[in-house]
């Protein structure tokens, strides 16, 4: 690959100053429209692409950036728009949230709109599975740049940016068992949703390594709210051998569930031990407070605004794709501590 | 005031159908351009002027409104907006939100942007105050239509949309009292936004009415975040005579102030009583569970909502004022409830 052409290549040629060619390339009035002309045309013939970024900022034009998030009053998601604005807010650019309350059409009109209103790039949590990811993949490739973070989809062309599920999912079960837990259900949220899957993957791999047996009584589907934490506890605590342990994916769900062990007189962590996911702030002021796997929500979004930037910096037919995959960090509280 | 012109006034002037001088208003391609041009000319002569809404509707693009907060991850701005979705989505219209972390010149800019990227309205719960507000005023002047909801200002030409917060710190107050409390603080945030004023003039005509002295050692002025409830409540019980009930303005605050009174165990309610505003989530699960004003957040949006609507289906001409005012509503919990 040749080396890119520069404004410094185009003054050279033309035996003019950089900063002339810069003001030619950006219709600043004081260059004449014969000057301008000439850079324009050398412009071409050397192949030269402006560096979109630095022509937004210098035309001061305002610039928007859509963030499409499942729901804003999840703790997790407003972390997540907190670390895109503090990368974005200082190079210019205003975020603008929408929120598609998990509902595949509204995704795709949300997206379309942002596209209509001209922002200069999308960062997405996906409700998109993989079943009818392509329905998506159509209105994304009317624009760029786009990102997925969190709740992401594959595609050659969308860069993703994530946390380790997995190793999450295989962690907090893993600690579980070295707590003496033997029968430790599992609260899922959607199967469908990789990132879901991945906990499910990890919590199941942590079992097998240490040889405690896979019980599907023991795995639950759940929504992410209180009142199905609770129902799903009430059904788990009525199976004939009920379970010593969750696992869930979900924080507020889990809140149900201790809720509901606590109506029951469980005691918990001396007879059941529970670990969340997303470290929501609740966790930590409960009595007791409760074991989660932090997903860096702050460095999440201050990575996925990087890759935008990246991107918008980059020359608009230089294709990067990057999937980063951040660490999972299990944050362990009383709810789990049965040796001190 | 003369009768407003329709297309039926048109129509008949014409010997039309209404249905064709819809059509021809909204150019559509099936009518001639002469049948356009003489239905145009009536249009001008008559004075007629669209619906605006309609005019929307029909022409099928994407309708933006722009919701402007000092947060979102605030429960609070989190159901108003929900509120405002559920009444403006089913109607076509895409709710994009910004938060502007209480910083004027944030707030300003974003709006700016907001009436850049040309959305439809604005609705804004603004952290400017009486003190500068006509910086703002200047920005929201090129649009139109604005409303204020929550955190308010009052002009002329701008709607609002609030709860009745002095009525909800008098509750408050007079139900602390009526627990038999005797000393009562008050948390307040920020004395130069209206909201935060009018509940503390509710606590301090609670404490008039019932012949309770006011003791300026008991108004703190905080932060709404645990950390600075905490260093409140630990400054209020290092006093000579420390209060034995708080009426706070934000429930983060109060949370951090009951985590104290419990690390020092202080009992609750038997010894101090607590009551908090916004109704947080977590103010129903924590033990005790505490009492709040209720906010009727979801209301708020719609009836924000509601009011843009009003505006954009009349005419352009036609200056709605409004200023709603919601109830506010005491929910009493186990941390106010000395007598069962």
């Amino acid at each position: 690959m040749s080396k890119k052409a520069t404004i410094y290549d185009i003054a050279k040629e033309l035996k003019i100053t950089a900063a002339t060619v810069s003001r030619a390339l950006n219709n600043n009035p004081k260059i004449s429209e014969k000057t301008r002309d000439l850079v324009l045309a050398t412009a071409e013939k050397l192949n030269y692409k402006q560096n979109r970024l630095a022509v937004a900022l210098k035309s001061g034009k305002s610039n928007n950036v859509g963030v499409v998030v499942p729901f804003i009053n999840k703790n997790f998601f407003a972390s997540v728009i907190r670390g895109i604005e503090e990368e974005l807010y200082p190079k210019g650019f205003h975020v603008i949230i929408s929120q598609t309350h998990e509902e595949n059409d509204r995704e795709k009109k949300i997206i379309q709109n942002l596209i209509n209103a001209q922002v200069d790039g999308i960062l997405v949590s996906t409700s998109f599975t993989n079943e009818n990811k392509n329905q998506l993949h159509q209105v994304l490739k009317k624009s760029s740049p786009f990102i997925f973070f969190d709740r992401v989809l594959h595609f050659d062309d969308i860069s993703t940016v994530t946390i380790d599920d997995y190793q999450g999912g295989f962690d907090a079960t893993e600690h579980l068992i070295n707590q003496g837990c033997k029968r430790i259900a599992h609260f899922n949220v959607n199967q469908n949703i990789e990132l879901y899957n991945n906990r499910f993957k990890g919590y199941k791999d942590a079992l097998s390594k240490h040889g405690v047996a896979y019980n599907s009584d023991y795995v639950i589907t759940l929504k992410s709210d209180m009142e199905a934490g609770k129902e799903a506890a009430e059904k788990l605590m009525n199976l004939p051998v009920p379970p010593d342990a969750i696992f869930s994916s979900t924080d507020n769900g889990l809140l149900g569930a201790v809720k509901y062990l606590q109506s029951i007189a469980v005691k918990i962590p001396e007879d059941f031990c529970v670990v969340g996911f997303s470290n929501e702030p609740f966790t930590q002021f409960l009595e007791p407070s409760i074991s989660s796997v932090d997903q860096s929500p702050v460095e999440m979004g201050k990575m996925a605004a990087k890759v935008f930037l990246e991107q918008i910096e980059s020359n608009q037919d230089v294709k990067i794709h990057k999937d980063v995959v951040l660490p999972a960090k299990l944050i362990i509280r009383k709810s789990s501590s049965k040796h001190k």
